[in-house]
């Protein structure tokens, strides 16, 4: 199995970067906002790495534009799909949608699709201070390229616990020289073909080309912060700049007790930001680099240069760029991940939970087609969208089996399965309002022997605690181990080769919410589950998030005449 | 400007191909039928032509099913989109839906788009026998390869008025590098990227390939029916047989007077049947040969073998491929085309007309975009079907403003406009029941000096008479010349280039009827007007068809709770 990150691909959008912001120091009476955006999706022509393809972008930009906003404004994005014959959706990663779970952007799961020629109204709360992103989530868009930042600072009058005098932003992704199309057959085949690697170029840049890396431009001894959130298709990564320490400070919109790395890694689906100060000789630049983790890597490094003012820019570095981790060093891997912890001041979970759901992570096969299966499950999402086909009390748009809470308690999560075949479903795990829930991600042997994964699991309408990992097969007595005093409030999580990961969540959002692997060709072959709660307790759902399916055919229904 | 025709590209379609049938002897009582057929639409791996490519197959068939209906059955297609993000329709090329406008399978024409994962029924009658084909129409699937045939036989105890032996049946198509929806994006462009031929390859058959040309297998002195449309998306093309005549009989489902010629000119929308005796050397094959027509063609001919039994199929020709007209000999076009008349008994026109229509067909630029335009509008579709939006009265679903009947009475169709912008629109051609027009198709200069292009126009909905083909502009007194005896009844014309061609048809369909330049691009650079008559009379459009856009939208209102 094949993946490249491209050298060039990199791609700090600096579009509303502001360097030398000094926050917070007078506050103004002014609240909360509204903030405009009138968007068109269309396909264009791009050279995201040199070699030109069909990307999807926003208003003729790719990445999308940089949303900025404060603490309690409502985000307003008019999204009007320019596309000649696909639907669009624009999930607001990391948002919670507290209230508005139709605007969460899941095609099958909140809304319909938005056809082409037509607009839909994104209108949310962000509700809180952080990094966040946006992107596709339908069919496998995302890896199109329909994507970009969604940066929320505190309210005005607000302070973030921690100093800094300007800041980056970088949102990563992968490119692959296959179109979104040609990926979904080659994935859906039989036998499966996985997304392959092009040739390596060089890079060869004059510094104006569509895919020339940023360069980060910095005064000597000030402290920077460096937002970075991974919208990548498949690439797991590590950031490191040389000779600079990163004191991790955030992730996924909630602060962090400050920890001091050389490097950090970075899935699919996660946002941070890291302090760095410039306390080393300011007439010397020095490297930016992105390693691959987790697979084998068959590319360079991508790589940009932190340029201290007034050090020419076209000075190289003379220290060499900093090294990551070997790719399957996973034990670096985990000692980073244990050391993130939640400031003080995070909600604390629960210290009970009403309800645990166990998700066995396994790869499968359906009828001879490659799938990921939980709980034996290969989700395939319906016509119609679950919020309203819920809502509505629709019983023939999904599957009204409840999928299992657990696996089989001989299953050997270190071996192949005995019984590779799996089959497909979509239902729905429906979560008691108001409850808790634990999640133990259990992770395990894939089809070959020997081989296990790293998925990056990403939820919908919540944070959740992360409570511990773990080796091998999740017991009992693994729940003495939870951290309950400073787990990480986090949206997505990572579960490591062979090992489980323990989430908590108040299940106290009304909608429906996906749960899924974040790695784009996991989730078309099958790896989500979907969860449901206080549905009857959603509003009025927007008419434009219904009109496909059976609540199309429901809410038509007699009034034809 | 490029283009290509693989030489692999003839895909005469046997899965139906019957030989040897001597029809109508004996005549049952069976009365007309209801012909069911169940078909997904899927993107899959297949090489059309030597290169795997992506493309959209019906049942995991390329070309799709053939449908085999006799005239008075009803054809039931529950069609079910198993594409992942892009809507999908079905349109019935020929088939004049009679009472069923809403199944004409045009997609913000005639209905909404079918969304992933649902299905649509199309059922229609198919009421007269002739040879038609059905594909996409919505953005440029057509391109992508969603085509294939339908072909309708007499009524049981009926006759045609010609006798055959046996028949073949070939689809014609030309298949393009680029996925369709890059080839948008590129005609889309500023400037716009022309769809480019990719470098020749060598076919070297073994006989079981995608691409492998089917061999014609005959016994001597028989006849043979051979149907013939064409589905491309681009290619003019002319077909011959080595040593053996041609006797034209049947155009878009209508019959002719029998008319012998060396070889055949087929423009893309077109079918005919043809009659060929296999009255030459039964000891040697014969080449069928397939050229391109109207551009210069940068490919070799499409070849396959005419195979007399018993002689075997591996033996070469002893003589050479049959000679096809020069591409740019628009005399020999002209003079088939002049030689194509209705056999007695086809119904015959209205002596006069009630309304003109001169359509102008310019090339223009829209803000540095290559377009097409028809009386200086390019059309560009609205994303609520005209069907539903008519019938309900909404205003504001198009442009309210008429296009125009005419254009400037000073323009020079023989030269670059003075001003070559034009704007885009999306008015309707508003016809009054019952009444007969005349459409007179003006072709024109295209934007650069001394070229001008060959149409095929089609028209949804009715058969048209022609009424005669003309040079230059057309003027009042080329009305004398009209054919009103014996004018060929159709559904497609070709426009030659700085020439007029003059249709009649009656507008007693209610519905509403695309008609465009079958060259996919060209529809998509805005070459098609939309003609609208006896909407009131329209009864009950399934609410499949009208649930999207604002006649979703109405029909919804005030019912959700």
């Amino acid at each position: 199995m094949g993946f490249f990150i491209d050298p060039c691909l990199i791609r700090p959008l600096f579009a509303l970067c502001i360097l030398s912001i000094v926050f917070a120091t007078s506050s103004s009476a002014a609240g909360a906002k509204t903030r405009h955006f009138k968007w068109e999706v269309e396909y264009m022509h791009w050279s995201p790495d040199g070699l030109e393809s069909v990307v999807m972008g926003i208003n003729g930009q790719f990445p999308g534009p940089t949303i900025r906003a404060r603490a309690g404004d409502t985000v307003h994005v008019e999204l009007t799909n320019k596309l000649h014959t696909e639907g669009v959706v624009i999930h607001w990663h990391g948002i919670r949608q507290i209230g508005t779970p139709w605007a969460d952007g899941t095609a099958s799961i909140s809304q319909c699709a938005i056809n082409p020629g037509e607009t839909f109204v994104y209108r949310f709360k962000v509700d809180r201070a952080g990094t966040y992103f946006y992107h596709g989530h339908y069919g496998m868009q995302r890896s199109a390229g329909l994507y970009g930042s969604l940066i929320v600072d505190v309210a005005e009058g607000e302070k973030e616990p921690f100093h800094y005098d300007g800041e980056f932003n970088i949102l990563l992704s992968d490119w692959w020289h296959k179109s979104s199309h040609e990926q979904e057959v080659d994935l859906s085949s039989n036998p499966m073909r996985w997304i392959v690697p092009q040739q390596q170029r060089e890079c060869r840049l004059r510094g104006n080309e569509q895919y020339a890396p940023h360069i980060l431009r910095v005064q000597p001894n000030k402290t920077y912060r460096l937002r970075i959130a991974s919208s990548t298709a498949l690439a797991s990564l590590n950031l490191g700049i040389g000779k600079h320490k990163l004191v991790v400070v955030e992730a996924d919109g909630n602060y962090l007790q400050p920890v001091s790395v050389d490097n950090i890694d970075i899935y699919s689906g996660e946002s941070y930001s890291v302090l760095f100060t410039t306390n080393q000789d300011p007439s010397n630049n020095y490297w930016l680099s992105i390693n691959v983790r987790g697979r084998e890597p068959k590319t360079p490094p991508a790589l940009t240069i932190l340029n201290y003012s007034p050090t020419s820019a076209s000075r190289l570095p003379n220290s060499p760029p900093p090294v990551s981790p070997r790719w399957d060093d996973y034990g670096s891997s985990k000692a980073f991940s244990n050391k993130i912890l939640a400031l003080t001041g995070t909600p604390k979970p629960p210290t009970t939970s009403d309800r645990r759901i166990v998700l066995l992570n396994t790869q499968n096969f359906i009828d001879g087609h490659t799938k990921w299966a939980i709980n034996n499950v290969s989700l395939v999402l319906p016509p119609t969208p679950y919020l309203g086909s819920i809502r509505f009390g629709l019983s023939n748009a999904f599957d009204q089996k409840r999928p299992p809470d657990n696996f089989k308690h001989d299953y050997d999560v270190m071996r192949p399965a005995p019984n590779q075949n799996t089959t497909s479903g979509n239902g729905v795990y429906v979560l008691r309002f108001n409850t808790t829930i634990d999640v133990i991600l259990q992770n395990a042997n894939a089809l070959r022997a020997n081989v296990s994964e790293i998925h990056p699991w990403h939820l919908h309408g919540h944070d959740f605690w992360i409570l511990g990992y773990g080796e091998g097969k999740f017991t009992e007595s693994d729940v003495q181990k939870f951290n309950l005093k400073n787990p990480p409030y986090r949206n997505t999580a990572v579960i490591f080769p062979y090992g489980w990961t323990a989430l908590r969540f108040v299940a106290d959002n009304p909608g429906v919410w996906a749960f899924h692997c974040h790695i784009e060709p996991h989730l078309h072959m099958g790896m989500g589950v979907v969860f449901a709660e206080g549905v009857r307790r959603v509003k009025r759902i927007p008419n434009e998030a219904l009109a496909c399916g059976l609540t199309g055919k429901l809410l038509m229904n007699n009034v034809h005449k």
